[in-house]
């Protein structure tokens, strides 16, 4: 156990507590609107219904708030972030090109809010450095949008608890994320291959089309030396069946042969675009909103920290991607290449 | 704005407010331990260090919480929900079989929180149905596990906000889940398919063994139903080039013939499974412990939600996998199926 000499340290242990965080609003009885950043909020009693906040006594807010009889205590959605900076900044106009309702006693109310409670002040206790003013809730209202979260000096996000739910009781190897990535993969792409194979086409053919579909002013080399980033290799019949069903056209000299899609291929590919849309929303249905984009994100992580020693062809940049530079020295023989691919 | 009339509706307002989870106890001057969860726990003051929380009158403890004049707040870590949920039941002794330490005039400490306070009592203030207890701190401690969290009436989890890091700046498709699965996985694995190229294997040797290694018992024909799961196809030639290099040895008759490992596959196989665990690593080393846990319960949950429309022998099912139960009638004609197969 610390004594309280270090108060850096008191700091990061008080940190450690979670909270929401809140704008307390209101009006001095001179006619200013003051407003600031807390996460000293807390509920107290239910009846009759009461709240309390924390007021340091060294804001440059506390003679105005301390006059005001009536406050708004604003719950920050996530997705207000800017707003709690605004409001936890000292000096300047924190309402400066702000739209503001106007509540009870005309004490400025913010919008976009998880939760809002209009209040009365009920008391004030002194304590230490803070005053504890406690209101009695007037008036509130709520909407559903998840909420900002403060802890440990960092604003972060809250994401439904899981434990026990799904827990591996999988086979040996089922539990490493290159199983759990190929199985996921290739089940949510199953009903689109499924489609793809009820028209003629293997997964080579799916999976041309799929890197034409991102960029079409390819070489067949370049798709070559893409499929096998996948584990897949192309051979020129794989190139030819496509254009027998009338799905793409090749152009050019066989060493610099490119790859586009026919008005039919590009028709295709938009219905795969649709039902690859369709499988996403299938796949994802037991998420939420919040986890498919931190499931998203951390796809992203992983792909960027990844993707450093990966040969330069298959690195997602945008100068190889967007400019399309292709240096022939990647592959010894193009032509070979593409012959003894299996 | 709603009136106070619907109290329900006021607690889930209030419910918005994210916080931390601790259990304040205490023992009262007549030797009798005191433990309640609370989450209307805040600092106040940081000269004098100051902390307050809520006591509600109702509680079957508060006059015992009323007389002591020591109290100690826990702030719970994500993994303490059981004991968080032990001291929310009223009634029962709450220490009864708990190892508690003892701290400041022998109140009871509990083990393995994110952070505690021993605290005296400063003031005690009446508001409504409940007693707002402002303690000064006179020791504390402190660790970095990651804190439990209340919202909406639930325990919910925190993830360090990552919110403008690693937008989605990337080109059209590339930010389907299906392109980002596909490319985290093939990332990933790309070592390991590299040690094996440079051994000699191709991607669907390399897939035969990984199959081979989450479970031996199976017929060629299996091993080619799973391969087609992931897009690739096998012939038997694949199987005998594995033969050759001494990896695997296949056994019975052409239409039941079973694949296992050779000593020396088996020994190949434990050397894929340690570069295995080194990819993985490497591939998640950008992310913290949770975020970890989570993405595998986000992909098992893609997996388990997508699994119904797979065919029999490609579902996760114990039954399957495990009694190696084999249908026949998966394909018509195994022998033909192996040989079409490119």
């Amino acid at each position: 156990m610390n004594k309280i000499s270090d108060s850096k340290q008191f700091r990061a242990a008080l940190g450690s507590f979670a909270t929401g965080v809140t704008i307390v609003t209101a009006r001095s009885p001179d006619g200013v609107d003051v407003g600031l950043t807390a996460n000293s909020f807390n509920s107290v009693s239910l009846d009759p219904p009461m709240v309390l906040w924390s007021l340091g006594k060294h804001s440059s807010q506390f003679p105005s708030f301390m006059k005001a009889e009536y406050f708004a205590v604003h719950i920050l959605a996530s997705d207000q972030e800017d707003l709690s900076n605004r409001f936890a900044k000292s000096g300047a106009d924190k309402f400066a090109g702000l739209e503001c309702g106007r509540g009870i006693n005309n004490v400025p109310l913010l919008d976009g809010c998880s939760a809002r409670f209009q209040c009365r002040v009920a008391m004030r206790h002194e304590s230490g450095d803070h005053v504890i003013v406690v209101g009695e809730v007037l008036s509130f209202d709520s909407s559903t949008r998840s909420p900002l979260v403060f802890h440990g000096g960092k604003y972060s996000q809250l994401i439904k608890r899981r434990n026990g739910e799904l827990e591996p009781d999988w086979r040996i190897g089922e539990d490493w994320l290159s199983f759990l990535l190929r199985r996921a993969y290739h089940q949510l792409v199953w009903p689109l291959r499924n489609q793809a194979t009820n028209n003629g086409l293997s997964s080579v053919h799916f999976s041309i089309l799929s890197i034409l579909s991102m960029g079409e002013r390819r070489t067949t080399d370049e798709v070559c030396l893409l499929l096998n980033m996948v584990g897949l290799a192309a051979n020129s019949n794989d190139f030819e069946q496509l254009v027998t069903l009338g799905l793409v056209e090749l152009d050019g000299e066989p060493e610099k042969q490119t790859i586009g899609f026919t008005e039919r291929g590009r028709a295709f590919a938009i219905d795969l675009t649709v039902a690859e849309k369709a499988a996403e929303e299938n796949a994802t249905r037991g998420l939420d909103y919040d986890e498919i984009m931190l499931f998203k994100y951390l796809l992203r992580r992983i792909i960027t920290d990844t993707e450093a020693d990966l040969p330069p062809h298959w690195r997602r940049e945008k100068v190889w991607l967007d400019n399309n530079i292709w240096s022939p020295s990647c592959i010894s023989d193009p032509g070979q290449k593409l012959s003894q691919n299996r």
